[in-house]
C-alpha cells in the first residue's frame, strides 16, 4: 500500500521548486484530499533567506562523438545536478570532466548533487562510466529553465478537540530516491489519512506539512511561527523511514521535550534495540525547528539515519532500498507515538490511602502469595497516579508499557477512582 | 531478650481484629507500659474502607472417617484460613478438597491464607498431607465467630523537646509467624522502651504504632492524618527484621525523603552489603503512608524482605527462622538510625577562614607530613560545616561515618567554633 | 627562562615572615616591576589569627666532639626547623636526638619541619646521618631571632576593561624547595608579566598575590575580602607546577565554579590524562579561599600534587625535581585557561532559522556529502549559540576545543550573525 505510493512518486524529478513538487503533491492528495498546496513567490524574503527562482527541466543528456547518449536524464534524473542552468554545446573530454561528479568510493553509484544558490550546471555519473570515457568531442545538453516562479508546499490541518498541536514535517524536494525522500511523505500521508479517519476522536490538532527541505521549512516557519510556537506540544521530522534497518531516534537539542520523552518510551518497548543520535547528528528540518528563537519541541524517528548508509544521496537509494515492511513498521511506530501522546493524561487518585479494590471487583477476595503478585503492576500504577506524573512518567517509573498503563487508567476511570488533571 | 518476647507471642492466633490482637498488645505493654490501646467499631468508615466485623476463633479441626484429627487448629493456627466463618459438617473427600489450600512447590509447609472481605471458610495444610488423604467421609469443624465488634490497635507517644516526630509502624495481625510478624512488634517495643528510658534527652517526639496491616494503617491515618502530615519528619515500617540475612532497604516512592537519606548513610557504614529495593517492591503499610495525598516520608529497613524467602507466609516462617541475633541486629540498626536523626543538626562555622585550631589544642604544634594527614578528616568536616549541610550530608561528602562526625561536632561546639542553624 | 628564576630564588631561606621573603619578592619584581610589597605588623589580628613574630636566621650548625660540623645551615637551610629559637650549648647524644627530625622511610632525605606557633628549636637531618652519630658531646648552635616585626607579601593588580577579576595566588614561605614552593611564584610572575604586556587587551582585571601560606592568605583576605567577593569570577592556587608529571586539578568544594568549569574544559583538550582530586585532597590556600563565608570560586591546577610524590616536603624536592619544561608546560596551560576565560562570552544568533551562510561565503555552493560533513562543527556551534550557553558550554556540548570555537565566533561576529549577550 505505502510502497505502491512510493513507486508512483519515484520517477518524478522533484527539486526545491518546480512542477515535480506540484505533481507529487497532487498524487499525495489522492490519499488525503484535505491536503492544501501553497505557492510562495520567487524573491519573497523568508527570515534571512529569499525564495529562489523556480527550476524546471525537460531533458538532458551527453552524447559521445558517435552521437550515442552516454547518460540520459530520462533514464535517471540524478544524472543532472539539481538546479542546473541550460546548456548545449560541444566540448572535449577535459572540459567535460570539469562538469562531472562521481563517487570514487562507490564506483557503481550516481551521486545526488545540487547547486541551488549558485548558478551553474553539472552532470552526475558513476565513477565506472567516467573512467570508460574516451578522448574526443562530447555534446552536452540540458533543457532546463530557471526563472521567477514559486516555491510550492503542502499542508494538512486536522482540527482536534483542543488547539494544541502535534506536528509532522516531511520533505518533497529530492528527485528519484527512496529512503531519503519518498519514505517520509509516503508514511506521513498515510498517517494523515489515519488521523483524518479518526478525526472526531482526536484530542490534539494535527499539522502535517510537505515542504522542500531547509528553504521550505524556513518559508513555512516565516508564515506560521506564532501559531506554531503557541500550539505545538510535540513534533517529528519524518525521513529515512522506509528501509528495514533498526529504528533511530535523533534527539532535540537538549533531549528534553515531550517529543523526546514519548519517543524514548515508545521505542524502548517496541524497538528496544533502537539507536540514539544526539542533535549534533541532525540533518533535516529539525535544524530550523529547533534553532534558537524557534525552539519547537521536535525530534526525529527514523529507520537507518541519513548518512549512515552508503547509498544515501546516491542512485543506490532506490526502490529496492525501501520496502513495504520498512514503511509499514515506521507507520505503525508513529501511530504508537501519536496514540501515546493522545492518551498522555495526568490523573490523580481521589481516595486517601489505597482504595478498597476488592469491593469494586478489582482485587482478589482470597489473599495468597500468587494473587498479591499479579495485581502488583496495577497497584504500582495507582500509587504513582498522583497528579504530577503523566502516563509516560508512570510507564517509565513502574516499567510497564503504555498499552498496559492505558488499561489500568481505563479500569480506574470506570471505577471513578481517578480524575483527569488539567 | 527480644527473642523471648517473640516466643511468648508466637502461639497467639492474631488476625486483623479479635482477641489475639488484644492479648498480644497486653504482652507488649509489659515491656513498655505507656502503650495505649484503641478500639474502633465495626462499620466505622475509614477513608474508602469500612472497619470489618471482628473475628474470633476457639477451635477447628478435620477428622477422618476413623474420627482421627488430621489437622488441628490447636497445633498450628495456620491450618484455618483467616476470617473463616463457622462450619461443622461431614463431607466427602472431593468436597473437602475444594476448601483446602496447600503449597505444591514447598510440599512440607502450610500456607498462610486469609479472606477478610469475602465470607467463606477454608483449611490450610501441607501438600504432603493433602496427597495422603484417602477417599471417604470427613468431619470438618470451625468454632469461630464473625460479628460486629472492634478493630484494636496500640500506640505509644513519647514526647520530645519539639513537636516534630519520628514515626515507627509495625503490624500485629498475623497468626503464628516469626519474621513476617513478630520481628516487627518485638523490635519496635524494645525501641520504644529504649526511647522512653531516654525520654528526657530526645529531641524529637516519637509515634510508635502497632496495627493490623492495611486496614489498621488506613484506620490510624483516618484518625491522625493532620498531625502526622504536620509533624512527621521521617518514618519507618518495621517488618521482617528477625532473621540473620543481610539488611534490606525499601525506598520511599521517590527515594528522596529524610528517612531514605538517613537509612542510606547508616546502612552504608554499618551494613555495607545491604540490598536496595525500589518502592515497586513494597508490601506493607508504606503502601498507605506514601499514597498520593498522604505522602509521609516513610521507608522500610528490613533483614530479608517479605517475598524474598520461600518460608514467607507459610508455617516455615516460625521461631526457628528468626533469632536473638537477627532481632538484636535490627534493633541496634534502628537505634543507629534514630540516633543519626536526633543528631542531624546543621552547624555553621563562625570564623572567616579556618580557625586557628592550634591555640585551642585541636591541632599539632609541629607541622610534619604525618600530623597534617591525621587532622584531615576534622578539617574536611569544618570546611563543609557551612550551614547548608546537615551531618548526613557532611558524612556523605567527606566519606566519614556519623559517629566520627559527631565527635568533631562535639569538639567544635565545645571550642565555640560552630553554631547550630535552625 | 622560568627555571633560571627558580635557580636564583632557591638558596634563599624563606619562611612565613622575615628577610627571605623580602629578598625573594625583590627578585620577582625584576620580572614584573608593578609588584608591590606590603608589611603587616606582628600582633595584627587577622580573623581568628594573629600575625606572628618575625623570624630571621643567620647561621646554625651541630659540631661533634672533634669540632667537626656534622650539619650546617649554610649547606642546606632545611637542617633547621622553621621558626627555631636561638640556642647554643653542649649536650650529649641522647639529648641531641630529642631535637632531631629525620625520615626513616626515605633515609637519604632531610625533612622540612616547622613550628610556627609554639616556640622551640630543632634540627633536621637524614636518617642515615642520624644512625651514624657516635655517643659523645655535641655543640648545637642556632643564630636566629624571633621578635616583633612584620609579615610581608606581594601583590600585582593589572586593571582590565572591567572590574571583574581573575585571581592567582601562590606562596613564598618555604625555604629551598623546588616544586612545592618555587614553581608557584616563578610561573605566577611570568604569567603576570605576560598579562601586563597585554594589559590593554585584557577584559578582566587580574589580582596576583605572593603570600606566605595559610597565615598569608588569611591576612590578605582580612584586608581585601569585600572587593574579592564582589569581583573575583575565577581564581587559581598555583603550586607544584614545575615537575614533568601529568597535570592535576583540585576541585573547589562543590566543583561547580567557573574556575572548575574552565579548568575541566581546557585540561580535557590539552592534557587529556589529567587527574582530578576532590576538595578533600586540598592542601594549600584554597583552604581559606573556599572556606564557608569566604566562598571564592577557586580551584587549583598543578602538575604532581603535593603529597603525591615522596620528595614532597623534603630535601629531595630540589632543583632537579623541577625543569624548564615542567614550568613552561604549566605556564602555557594557565595561559590557555586565562585565554579561555577572557574569550568566554555568551552570544546569540540574530536570525530566526539558520542564516543563509552561502551568501556570506561561509558555506559551499555545491551540496555534496563531503561538503556537508565539513561544515558540521560550525553549524553545531551556531545552533547552540542561543544566548544561554557560553563558549565553554558550547565546546562541551559540541565536543570541539575552544580554539576552534573562537574561530567560529570570530567568523560569525564578522558576518554580523551573532551578538554578545551581557
Amino acid at each position: 500500500m505505502i510502497y505502491e505510493l512510493a513507486k508512483k512518486l519515484f520517477p518524478i524529478c522533484r527539486s526545491i521548486t518546480g512542477n515535480g513538487v506540484r505533481e507529487s503533491l497532487e498524487i499525495l492528495k489522492e490519499v488525503c484530499p484535505t491536503l492544501k498546496t501553497y505557492e510562495v513567490k520567487t524573491g519573497t524574503q523568508v527570515f534571512d533567506w529569499t525564495v529562489p527562482k523556480e527550476w524546471n527541466i525537460k531533458d538532458a543528456w551527453i552524447k559521445d562523438s558517435n552521437g550515442k547518449k552516454i547518460i540520459d536524464f530520462k533514464e535517471n534524473n540524478l544524472h543532472v545536478m539539481g538546479y542546473s542552468i541550460p546548456v548545449h554545446k560541444k566540448i572535449n573530454l577535459d572540459e567535460l570532466l570539469t562538469y562531472v561528479y562521481t563517487l570514487p568510493e562507490t564506483p557503481g553509484l550516481i551521486p545526488y548533487i545540487t547547486s541551488y544558490y549558485s548558478e551553474r550546471f553539472g552532470f552526475c555519473m558513476t565513477e565506472n562510466l567516467k573512467n570508460s570515457l574516451q578522448k574526443g568531442e562530447y555534446e552536452i545538453f540540458i533543457d532546463s529553465e530557471l526563472k521567477d516562479g514559486h516555491l510550492t508546499y503542502g499542508e494538512i490541518i486536522i482540527p482536534g478537540k483542543i488547539e494544541k498541536e502535534i506536528f509532522l514535517s516531511t520533505y518533497i524536494c529530492h528527485p528519484s530516491m527512496g529512503n531519503n525522500e519518498l519514505s517520509g511523505p509516503c508514511v506521513a500521508i498515510y498517517l494523515a489519512k489515519w488521523l483524518l479517519d479518526n478525526a472526531s476522536k482526536n484530542r490534539y490538532t494535527y499539522r502535517i506539512i510537505f515542504i522542500p527541505e531547509t528553504i521550505g521549512s524556513i518559508t513555512y516557519l516565516s508564515r506560521n511561527l506564532d501559531i506554531m510556537k503557541k500550539n505545538i506540544i510535540a513534533g517529528f521530522v519524518l525521513t529515512c523511514c522506509g528501509d528495514e534497518g533498526q529504528f533511530s531516534y535523533l534527539e532535540s537539542p537538549y533531549a528534553n521535550t515531550l517529543a523526546d520523552k514519548v519517543t524514548k518510551n515508545v521505542l524502548k518497548y517496541n524497538a528496544p534495540n533502537y539507536k540514539t543520535y544526539s542533535f549534533l547528528k541532525r540533518g533535516s528540518d529539525e535544524r530550523q525547528y529547533c534553532f534558537p528563537g524557534i525552539d519547537l519541541p521536535v525530534c526525529s524517528v527514523m529507520k537507518t539515519r541519513y548518512g549512515d548508509y552508503p547509498e544515501y544521496h546516491t542512485s543506490g537509494d532506490d526502490l529496492n532500498f525501501i520496502s513495504e515492511k520498512g514503511l509499514t513498521d515506521s507507520y505503525e511506530m508513529y501511530k504508537k507515538i501519536i496514540t501515546a501522546l493522545e492518551n498522555n493524561y495526568k490523573y490523580k487518585v481521589n481516595t486517601l490511602c489505597e482504595p478498597q479494590l476488592g469491593k469494586r471487583g478489582l482485587y482478589y477476595s482470597i489473599c495468597t502469595k500468587e494473587n498479591m503478585d499479579s495485581v502488583e503492576n496495577m497497584m504500582n500504577f495507582m500509587t504513582y497516579t498522583d497528579g504530577n506524573n503523566d502516563m509516560i512518567d508512570i510507564s517509565n517509573k513502574i516499567n510497564v508499557n503504555l498499552e498496559e498503563i492505558y488499561e489500568y487508567a481505563d479500569k480506574f476511570l470506570k471505577a471513578n477512582l481517578i480524575d483527569i488533571i488539567d
